[in-house]
């Protein structure tokens, strides 16, 4: 057993401590040496992606304390110990088996009698059927003709994550004639987003998958009552149009109110479930079960380099640490995420709920207070968007803010337009290129305004192009490296308390019972 | 003339940064004399908006500091000067004028022999016509067919305000009969952006808007270049589907190239442009001339607000010392924008822009180093959206951070449903109203894990609906606020020096000139 001890009481992070200026990457970047380093320091991550870090402000010597702290605080351990089914969510006690949904990493899980492998694999082949006769047409609707779109109705990780992957695959399976059905969400309480989703569908041709785990989650309901109610106004049998996603035990799992459940668990977090039937449904009807399966495998190949024991085998591990360095020592306050590649524009979105929710805590996976900061505000949007935007702040702000680049040497469409001698895509690499560059080296100016410090770190993850199996080790990669943080700063990164207050008080607004300045507040709403 | 002097040098701010502390929020809205409060720690805006702050950090002793403050750094006469036509931009020894698009506040501006006010609403005139002559089918493509969609390619400020703009009034205009055409933007370098846009739209009725002010930005001209393509490869001709806007200096400001341009000049940065052409085309094309006219006029009238002196009749002021008040003293890093309104989707990523490239700065307005922090990072997403998502850091992270919360009494598409007793909009407010408490008040419990430490202080923006007026007074409000704040920090926050570094290296790896680092990253990407 693996023991679990907050960050500051390890020897590792103590020595990480002396180490309270970075190294100067505006010297070994812009130096003799520079090529050299950023060939070197880059590590190997699955589906020909690669994790650069030469623009991090590491060298030997730090990688080799970030070596130990890795060691001491028995981060692979910590993750075998969870692939194998240890209660690792403490505070529900439960599981933590998203990586189960894309292959077996270690022992059979085995609960309430279940192994739970087969029954993640027996999901996915009961939505693959599914979506199977819905493409055919053997699944219709009630005039026998083809559902043409899908949309979910989910809210946070029952929306971020398919959202963000949906969208990072819909050119890319247009080009490769893998687009079945177009996919829309639904996801806030705020009636305008149904009402304008609706608007915008063929609603006779429309298929909804209903997604929430407990089969009680307000927006969700709410929304379902308004697709129900929009259905039936046009005299369709919402029976007849729609699925659902939910757990077993949920009161939506025997419904009769749906075509068909497809079933997700207690082990698997709303943020962390894009692999299980959460994702798995909408992106099987959208593009085929095949291309669902492409995704899982990425996401498999990428989990396995997890347990490397080594800093420089361990992609997640790695960038875990390196943004741990940066938190507690350096003192960054907040992650940029800036893909250069606009099918990932909600990549970030995602990860901020993915991150955020998970290690914005500040008590330790045993209720006690730590006494160090945890997870970090994190935000992006695509470049070069964000070059016109808020990259002003990033280079010349006076706060420091670490970037996590991503990058493809090839565009998804394959149509593109050669101007002054450069396609697009070369000019959105070279861009990133420049960026990484830009941040790390800075340039002198005499003209203060026009004065770049330099010593802005960033790391790039990069590869061909962006398919089912790069998109999914790029979403294992964060997933994972969110897990090793929350190991690293003993937290418990699987529940998430805090957003339950704010519903007992939303509840208790409904109902009336407010008095004092939440009464106020309510009046100014006319509630 | 006002006198510019660092924040750290006013006597204000010396008193200012006496109270460490923050007010007790969670005690002042706990108590018997919190609804109170809510009552009174409110300040109107213009088109029946109110800003509300009770439960930000601050009381009448605060606030009397921070109207010294105001006083001492001579805001208001500085506002006064920018809009009576001084060269406010010192580097790029220009006047800033976007207030100007939407109504005089002082004296008449000539610039270079033109009255200023005069060439706006001449713009607007022209755009006007041009866009009934368009809804009418007088304009209308090759066939003599109507154009039905109109596509904006641009980027930055001339992509994230419009689209931000537009999004925000679509449903309103279909629900008022104010939808005219619907309106895309094409905005990154990726040619994965162009591709999917062109690919989803009916090319042959649309109506392409270029908008470079300089005629030169590397993506705009590049997808314009993917645009005509795309046109000639149908048969089309280009300069029969596409206007500019730029500014009449320009190389394409008198191109045989477009079927029309509108001007817009330097004295309107890109961020701040969403009043001016930039703006005025596309949303006058989509809603008719009418809705940007009275978005303008809102606009306008919240503009009104920012001359007085009081800071209790100023919100865009108070909202500025406030933040100053939480960045310089209490030491926050950024401040969350969250819009209880899926229609204002992208508005905090119009504001993450405009704030972050206005005011993420190092140096003061004289090429001085700054020995204080300046702009904050600026992030968000709609409620209830977020609530599932980074909430939870935000409740329960190490960090602070501050909260700017937007919400309507009403919705836009007048559909709704009522389940378990309340409507989808009185949930959505309750659910903004819970909130705001929560974060301040917090709740104890024995449970570390479930418990809430509150003293999290936030906003809140409020009025009936979300309409061109509201909109538009409340772009208003954070264009002056980002301003107040960028006078309180003497920076110029109307140049953006940071940005160019990045285009500089860029076309060194194009054109191959690079070394070092700079080439190994290249090679990379196989430029």
């Amino acid at each position: 057993m693996a023991a679990w001890k907050n960050l500051d009481t390890l020897q590792a992070f103590d020595t990480l401590l002396g180490k309270k200026e970075g190294v100067d990457i505006a010297a070994k970047l812009s130096g003799e040496n520079g090529a050299e380093r950023v060939q070197k320091y880059s590590v190997k991550m699955a589906e020909g992606l690669q994790y650069n870090y030469a623009a991090k402000e590491v060298d030997e010597e730090i990688l080799k304390i970030l070596q130990d702290l890795a060691d001491e605080a028995e981060l692979t351990e910590k993750f075998k110990e969870l692939y194998n089914g240890a209660v690792i969510n403490t505070g529900e006690n439960r599981l933590v088996l998203h990586h189960l949904t894309r292959g077996q990493l270690g022992d059979d899980v085995v609960a309430q009698g279940v192994n739970k492998r087969t029954f993640y694999t027996t999901q996915q082949k009961n939505i693959a059927e599914f979506a199977k006769k819905v493409h055919a047409g053997e699944i219709a609707n009630a005039k026998g003709e083809k559902f043409t779109t899908v949309v979910q109705i989910g809210i946070g990780g029952s929306d971020l994550g398919p959202r963000a992957m949906y969208l990072a695959l819909e050119n890319w399976a247009k080009k490769n004639n893998a687009f079945r059905m177009e996919a829309k969400f639904i996801s806030n309480v705020d009636p305008d987003d149904a009402a304008a989703v609706l608007a915008s569908v063929d609603v006779e041709h429309a298929l909804f998958i209903l997604v929430s785990k407990s089969g009680t989650t307000l927006e969700t309901l709410t929304n379902e009552s308004f697709v129900k109610e929009a259905l039936q106004k046009k005299g369709l049998d919402p029976a007849k149009h729609m699925i659902a996603v939910t757990s077993e035990t949920s009161p939506l799992a025997k419904s009769s109110d749906y075509l068909a459940a497809f079933f997700m668990d207690d082990y698997i977090g709303g943020r962390f479930s894009s692999c299980s039937a959460v994702g798995g449904a909408v992106l099987s009807l959208a593009f085929g079960p095949e291309v669902f399966a492409a995704f899982l495998a990425g996401a498999a190949e990428e989990d396995k380099l997890a347990k490397n024991k080594s800093v420089l085998e361990n992609p997640a591990m790695l960038d875990a640490l390196i943004g741990v360095y940066e938190r507690n020592v350096l003192g960054y306050t907040a992650t940029a995420v800036l893909p250069y590649s606009q099918a990932l524009s909600r990549f970030p979105a995602h990860l901020q709920q993915a991150d955020m929710e998970s290690n914005g805590k500040s008590v330790n996976r045993f209720g006690e207070p730590v006494s160090y900061v945890t997870g970090p505000l994190i935000f992006g949007e695509p470049g070069t968007n964000g070059q016109h935007s808020f990259y002003q702040l990033l280079h010349q702000g006076t706060d420091i803010i670490p970037i996590q680049f991503i990058g493809f040497v090839e565009g998804q469409c394959g149509v593109d337009v050669n101007i002054q001698g450069s396609t697009s895509q070369q000019k959105l690499s070279a861009n990133v290129v420049a960026q990484i560059m830009a941040f790390a080296c800075g340039k002198k100016d005499e003209n203060n305004n026009k004065n770049f410090a330099g010593h802005r770190p960033s790391s790039i993850i990069y590869g061909k192009s962006l398919t089912p199996e790069t998109l999914g080790a790029l979403l294992s990669h964060f997933e994972n490296k969110i897990m090793f943080q929350g190991f690293l700063w003993n937290l418990n990164s699987f529940d998430q308390e805090g957003v339950q207050l704010g519903k007992v008080l939303a509840k208790r607004v409904l109902a009336h019972e407010t008095d004092g300045a939440l009464k106020a507040y309510s009046d100014l709403f006319a509630i």
